[in-house]
């Protein structure tokens, strides 16, 4: 740590950092003491010009920094703890830090999800954000991704594609549709700002065999669940939540599913639910008022995933998920 | 996480990842059970081109990047419990994954601290590893950094000051001096390479009221630690310990003990520890190992820490530690 990096911390973060364990920033570690329960660790990084691009409103960038980590938080059934901040920087400009640090508190408060600590270097190169995040669960209760068994129930929360689509309309990619310029707006709102579905945490934690978030596109994250349970799944196409204004775009053009269904960055809960618990389930999420629908079921064998259309026919994708590398 | 990451993990990580609460690298998440311990959180981070030099040799990048997060555990008097890796990669080139992910794993092994989990992501930009460490201590014991009082003695484990020479020989800054060869590759390991003195930390946590790791340079350091305390402190130069090779190079120029005491990379432990407590510290130190020296006194109030030649002079020095920014 440098004077430099100590004034940037004072003036940007250690308002921030209330949470006891955090100690007031002064500290080279944090502390997270122990009341019996396990703890859920997960680490996202997102870079310029990779995952967020360099005119990106500078609030929207903290608030998906911390909100990818708690996305995956909510998916193993997690009740956030607190989070590290490391910041890469290859300026410090007022004009950025401040909207950054003021919507990262911002969220840490939502979320109850405290800053405890970080590093903060400088880089010759594009800005980097990586966030570890905290979350606690009750001993032993965790929801992992490799317990999905044959006849089990797929289910998502939300809707799915909305952020793809609002990075295609960014790129330029949508190509023509009926949307509104304010559904447009609402598509490239929801690719910068996730909602993590904190809520529906305590119902994937009692009811979901298997649980992840969808982060690269709903399709590939399932393929991944299966591979990891040893298990296959059909989804129904007509059963995927997709929102109006995904809806309509589809509408002009069938083989635009793919953007939706294997184009990432939707941050719903994917989880897998015994058929005896469906009920349940989804009573826990109303009641938490998390909309979540039924998908499609899980096989048994090793097959890759397949996506049926009305008539039970698949509907073949060029890929299942979006790719950095 | 997408397929190339997946291979990346399969290939160089998974085989690191034994641990049971990594679960394989296949979840988004990793599990850190609770057995009724606090803990300790630190996080820090290494650039190209800023911490490490491009054409360093990846398995000593390797090692230094846990090792500084190691440092900080055991300053805290904590034992390692594992760690995520946050690794973005400007490419991948199996010429420098492969030694990278065996001397990481070689280490972790080492010093007890599994790998559990991380994110792996591509960058335009120079490479960048963060780690983010955890260590347990008994619940309410962590050495914090703001706890040193009046008349404590001021303790520093090993040597100081033989990184921060081995870098200026990198550099060629180190000048003329009468060191053999094998003294100046002995500096540079040690800035290469730090040595986390892991067996110390028992000891710390009994013993010490407050402790930090000297990274940033001894001097600048026990200002941090002085001003979080609300002390001062008075150092004897003749005390503090400097290595054969770093005596040797200070003989010919005494101006140069800046450079060694405000230098930074010692990855010593700095701690205080009350008078009364001191050759119960120093025993257990010798159990363990761990050279250590007793450097000076805090002091009240809150003055900039002194730096005391042989006739009780001060030395000012043009600046106490090392800074990126």
């Amino acid at each position: 740590m440098s004077s430099g990096e100590d004034d940037l911390i004072a003036r940007y973060f250690r308002p921030l950092a209330q949470s006891p364990g955090a100690l007031g920033l002064i500290d080279d570690a944090a502390l997270i003491e122990s009341n019996g329960e396990d703890l859920v660790v997960t680490t996202d990084a997102i870079v310029e010009g990779v995952h967020f691009l360099p005119d990106d409103p500078p609030d929207s960038v903290a608030r998906k920094a911390l909100r990818v980590n708690l996305s995956d938080l909510v998916a193993k059934g997690a009740t956030p703890a607190g989070f590290v901040l490391t910041l890469a920087l290859r300026e410090v400009r007022e004009n950025w830090m401040a909207p950054f640090a003021a919507a990262l508190g911002d969220d840490a408060t939502r979320f109850g999800c405290p800053l405890l600590g970080g590093d903060t270097v400088s880089t010759p190169g594009p800005s980097m954000i990586s966030i570890t995040a905290f979350g606690r669960v009750p001993r032993g209760t965790m929801v992992r991704r490799d317990r999905a068994r044959a006849g089990e129930c797929v289910v998502v929360s939300g809707s799915i594609g909305d952020a793809a689509l609002g990075l295609a309309i960014l790129q330029g990619r949508a190509g023509r549709w009926d949307g509104s310029d304010a559904a447009a707006e609402a598509m490239v709102e929801r690719y910068r700002v996730p909602q993590p579905r904190l809520m529906l945490a305590p119902a994937v934690r009692q009811f979901a065999s298997a649980a992840m978030d969808v982060s690269d596109g709903l399709m590939g994250d399932l393929a991944k669940l299966c591979a990891a349970s040893g298990v296959t799944a059909r989804i129904e196409a007509e059963a995927i939540p997709f929102s109006p204004p995904a809806r309509t775009w589809l509408g002009g053009d069938p083989e635009r599913i793919a953007t939706l269904v294997a184009g990432g960055d939707d941050y719903e809960v994917l989880c897998t639910v015994p058929e005896n618990q469906l009920s349940a389930f989804i009573a826990a999420a109303t009641l938490a008022e998390v909309p979540v629908s039924t998908i499609g079921r899980i096989g048994a064998g090793t097959e890759t995933v397949q996506l049926l259309d009305g008539n039970g026919r698949e509907i073949v994708l060029p890929r299942l998920s979006f790719s950095h590398f």
